[in-house]
């Protein structure tokens, strides 16, 4: 079977730019070197506007969850008090790791495909006033929500006391972040999403008061200290050895960010997203997330009936090498999962909703082939694109 | 100035082979696909070997000190006795993360350069009978010293209950290594120095005897846990998002390990070593380890007098891209420490004395020109090469 390095369309790992692949075989270097010391100036220089902030981004070499583990150890102890919210698979990560550490975890759960409620959070903090954090998740990739993170975010500034923790490892990039603007006391992202590298980096921004909460904080911990990382940041350093090709490639990225310009990124992944939902709607598939506000612009998901998901997905993976994620969890077999987010651009969401559309006839869907393609085509049109 | 990627010669990160680079640029995929299992079932399959055991070698996606982390925190907790032996910087990183956990901790320190004396060890598992675990390092990457850890292992075993913890970072798989036979507990290693890897990738193998202490082990961790990877292995999987282009690097490591045999991979290593010792004896540049039977096969430390370590080391980097390290922390200044571990040949070794000869000559040394080299050469030949 040919190699279609582009049809990789789960919502991350997503595929590497070519640049980039470049950028990451590089001639090692030593991590103490002046190479290092001007690789790592050059990210510092341009990662916090992504995050939007004027804070340092911690680079961890380690996946996302080493990250969301690490705002968990260094900000909390022991028999604190924190609010979950669980919506899916990463929102329960979180409380995993919050349980594994002895937390008083309190849960705001949801059904998988709903966006929390702002009076939900509201009723929590009123019901735990000695809530110490609040972790939450930006895109909840299993379901492909976008929770309304900023007005979240806002409310917990009026309200209390507790720092608010964001998980954006699938939005942070692709997704309109200002982390200080919106009062975000620590944002974790991680490499393999809108960030189009390999997996093995993760990203953490910590606000000044949650420096602060972590200064005093007590629960042990070595190479997720993220202080320690911070101070080492500060002199272009790292505490430890860092994974240095991921590093490389991630000077690229932040150089293809910059000739793009953010604003015209979220604009691409907002185009990307109305393209895909209304091409699904178009086939009479239905999409997961009903409201278009708590869509995620990097991931959709779509419930295939009858127990197809998983035949279809073999079907694109078999036939054209395009593959899709499926449910996870409580979902798995239910739903297939379309990323779209880093390395993707319009004409990719057309391609993979053409071959979509011979799955679903392969799988028995009554539907018109090429409906679904020629209204993600409109919908490009009509953007004024 | 020309790049010269063989000329990376510190004791890590190393030179990558070209077909290692290749690897690590296949096309992205999913790290739940079937590639991504068969590639970790390839892996399960080989590396076991290298660190001469029988039992799963867990591949986390961190750097060494995560796997010297993951050591401490699975097997011992808050209180716990341990004897960590520091004869250099990376016996003193061991013993920060036991401090940092509050162990209590029992040091048998050496001057730096300097290697274990067994009786020592039988003296301290005397005074302190309740030593759950020892910590050590095969090779001290920052003295160049070699420990004798067969003898170490063996001598545990016999006189004590207590895990044996070896750091083989910059040793296994340039080194003969036999954790089973040896009776080693905890076998760490990482991939940017024998393994000829990027750094990113660190390896934990456990004795039966350290899964049984690991079990009902108390200290907290979560994406260190050993245990949760070893099960997620059997099944050829990770519990996280593995650093995939890694992964992909090592499995081509793996082929060349094989290709060449462990065997003479050894006997290259050692080669190497009597090479440069020689030549640094013939050229009167003191060695910091006299005793050539702990001196490491990986790198070799050598004393440059007057301060001028630095100086020679500006030296060949500007002219030539030759890029010795310095020494760390106490020896700062004071040495030079040349790699010569992973990809890494006879020929290469030739190469870097004879541009070491330039520089010292450049800083003022009275050497004879060719001497180095003519010496290496000759223990390259009458060696039957």
């Amino acid at each position: 079977m040919f190699n279609h390095p582009e049809l990789l369309r789960i919502p991350g790992p997503t595929p590497i730019p070519p640049q980039v692949q470049q950028a990451m075989n590089e001639v090692m270097f030593g991590h103490r070197s002046e190479d290092a010391k001007n690789l790592l100036q050059e990210i510092r220089d341009s990662l916090p506007k992504i995050f939007g902030t004027t804070e340092e981004v911690i680079v961890l070499s380690g996946s996302g969850t080493s990250a969301l583990e690490a705002a968990v150890v260094n900000s909390v102890s022991e028999g604190d008090e924190v609010l979950v919210v669980v919506s899916g698979a990463f929102g329960k990560r979180f409380a995993q790791i919050c349980e594994t550490f002895n937390l008083r975890v309190h849960y705001l759960t949801y059904e998988w495909g709903e966006a929390v409620q702002l009076d939900d959070v509201v009723k929590m903090l009123k019901k735990y006033p000695n809530i110490k954090a609040v972790f939450t998740t930006y895109c909840e990739t299993s379901t492909s929500v976008l929770h309304p993170i900023r007005e979240i975010s806002e409310l917990i500034q009026q309200k209390s006391d507790a720092l608010m923790i964001v998980d954006g490892v699938s939005a942070v990039g692709a997704v309109e972040t200002k982390m200080d603007e919106w009062n975000i006391d620590i944002l974790i992202s991680g490499s393999q999403k809108a960030f189009m590298l390999p997996p093995g980096l993760s990203f953490v921004a910590l606000s000044k008061k949650a420096q602060r909460q972590i200064k005093t904080n007590k629960q042990p911990h070595f190479y997720l200290d993220v202080l320690k990382h911070k101070t080492a940041l500060e002199s272009s350093s790292t505490p430890y050895t860092p994974a240095l090709s991921l590093l490389m490639g991630l000077r690229q990225v932040l150089v293809m960010f910059k000739e793009e310009g953010l604003e015209n990124i979220y604009k691409r992944h907002l185009l990307m997203k109305d393209m895909v939902r209304s091409a699904l709607r178009a086939l009479h598939i239905p999409l997961l997330v009903t409201d278009d506000k708590y869509a995620s612009p990097t991931v959709t998901a779509a419930r295939i009936p009858n127990d197809q998901a998983d035949e279809l997905r073999s079907i694109l993976q078999e036939q054209f090498g395009l593959i899709f994620a499926g449910g996870q969890q409580k979902l798995k077999g239910e739903i297939i999962r379309i990323g779209h987010m880093g390395y993707c651009t319009p004409a990719h969401i057309l391609q993979l909703l053409s071959l979509l559309e011979i799955g679903l006839k392969k799988i028995g869907y009554d539907i018109t082939l090429g409906s679904g393609v020629a209204t993600a085509q409109d919908v490009y049109i009509s953007g004024g694109w």
